[in-house]
């Protein structure tokens, strides 16, 4: 692009519009369908389907392990993936801050385009928008991803039976600690990095190989405990959380000890929670821990028939106690 | 909603923001798949689908015509019908200024989920942003619209062939302007209203009744003009435009000459073009104009050999002068 800075004019729809579309999305996420240039995209799938949406609106736009970018391909794919489906397709919304460095939103869009390759996705379709200044900080996207369903019946978060194994993919807190502390220019002893990844491989190869899983989900905004809590509740069971099997990372532990904070309500991106009947757990776990992106995979709890509705943390001291909700906002624009 | 300002908990993933989805979105959206609170809806559908995504920041949020949330639902839908299709599903997904008015939000949600029932559409999953004071206006919304393609092969902005009609729903810019007066505080003598309207059941008519429709396209952003030019540019094709025969109502006509605007390039948000083959054409003309959204009807001009990629206008003084895409941004935040 010439224009070193985004102009209203990108937004326009009119020739501006066409330049961006054709010298930066068409570049970065070239793909024969998003190259008609049609207001919709025609896709080939076969349901049933799986869709998700998410705004991003994360705050730093470039963060240690990620950017908005890949961020926004990341969560939107894993969200799909989560219902036991294989991630196909891409759309993105983009909302621009009129005066926003091309470079910054080069950079953006380039890393989105890797993501989405990484993660076996085709952005198909998009939309740009470019408000006057001081109407939007810098750059939010939206991404809604569309996949296909392999699993039947399918993950869901109503599915959690007492004595079914409560498995998590890796460390907690990583994504969360990583957004604040850059954000507020901490630097920690241990530096720390986002999790955030597309997880749509392994979970498909768990889902191929391991059959009766009850539910996936991934524990973003509000956290491990807050996810539990809704598995919780739509399950109408009890979870048992033993705290001294939760993987946090000496480095986030570390952080939260500092800043007060609580690694079990902050934000992961590249994590999930997989339950399912403790026969297939072991199972489950060796294929996790196979995988890069499961390395961390461990056993951290139970689904029980007691205390329904309610998460109940097991303490290292061998106490208990209950595990709510998160209640009020521990951190904005944190996804 | 107890609170009367929309706070930052809201948007927190926790308990506040299951509030917010519970009292306010599963009220105005009920439906099944939406009710199961997954972070992904899972979707009976077999594609070929269409697929379209808008991010919506117009300013003001309420105007005569319509608000946010109903030009959300339409403006996405109608994309989708454009290639074909009948929308079947929407997600949203709500960035919120912290401090809004609960009432406003409550509002344009209501209106969007009477805009889908309308339309209907099912809003099946959905994402909710609160961020900072100041870190945007109010409210923007983004839908992603899935369909069914009935249309084979699908209408696109490529198939304009030389010889075709070029028809038009009914008149051009009152959404354009009634933004702009409505932002401005402009009275015209004659009151204007945005055309904002779902045309999914029209086209779906059409698209049964008559064969052949090699293009459809709705000229929103950069109005009349672009939309032309984007088809003429894809499909290689002149088009030729008939001045005297493209509709433009006397209170819109009044306001963009009172203005310096030309209504060719003004936003429309409830129109469309239809491009097919001549002997086609009445039929077409006879099923618009018998339902509402297309009572203004008409043909507007040919498919050319002459000039390829080029939009030329015969003026009403029997001129010929060509008609551009919009240069510049002629008016932010529209839709």
């Amino acid at each position: 692009m010439t224009d070193t800075k985004v102009l209203l004019d990108y937004g326009s729809g009119g020739r501006a519009s066409h330049r961006l579309v054709g010298e930066l999305f068409l570049t970065h996420f070239a793909n024969p369908e998003l190259c008609r240039l049609n207001d919709a995209a025609r896709l080939e799938l076969t349901g049933p389907l799986a869709v998700s949406t998410d705004s991003y609106t994360v705050d730093p736009i470039f963060f240690p392990g990620g950017d908005i970018g890949s961020l926004a391909v990341h969560g939107t794919v894993n969200d799909v993936a989560m219902l036991g489906a294989v991630p196909r397709y891409l759309t993105c919304g983009f909302i621009i801050e009129e005066g926003l460095e091309m470079a910054v939103l080069e950079r953006v869009v380039a890393s989105m385009g890797r993501a989405a390759r990484e993660a076996n996705v085709s952005i198909v379709t998009g939309d740009t928008k470019v408000v006057p200044r001081g109407t939007v900080d810098k750059l939010f996207i939206n991404t809604t991803g569309i996949g296909e369903i392999i699993s039947d019946p399918t993950p869901s978060g109503d599915r959690a039976a007492p004595g079914d194994a409560v498995l998590l993919s890796g460390s907690m807190g990583d994504h969360g600690l990583t957004i604040l502390s850059t954000r507020e220019g901490l630097n920690f002893e241990a530096p720390v990095k986002s999790d955030s990844a597309a997880l749509a491989g392994l979970v498909v190869k768990l889902l191929r190989e391991v059959p009766g899983v009850h539910v996936l989900r991934d524990p973003t905004r509000g956290g491990l405990a807050t996810t539990l809590n809704e598995i919780a509740e739509s399950s109408a069971a009890g979870i048992l959380l033993e705290e001294t099997l939760v993987p946090v990372t000496d480095a986030v532990r570390a952080g939260c000890s500092f800043l007060g904070l609580d690694p079990y309500y902050l934000a992961n991106e590249g994590k999930f929670i997989c339950i399912l009947p403790e026969d297939n757990a072991e199972r489950a776990l060796a294929i996790m821990r196979a995988d890069p992106l499961g390395a961390g995979a461990c056993r951290v709890g139970t689904v029980v028939a007691d205390h329904p509705r309610q998460v109940v943390l097991k303490t290292v001291l061998g106490g208990k106690r209950l595990l709510t909700m998160l209640e009020g906002e521990q951190l904005p624009r944190i996804c």
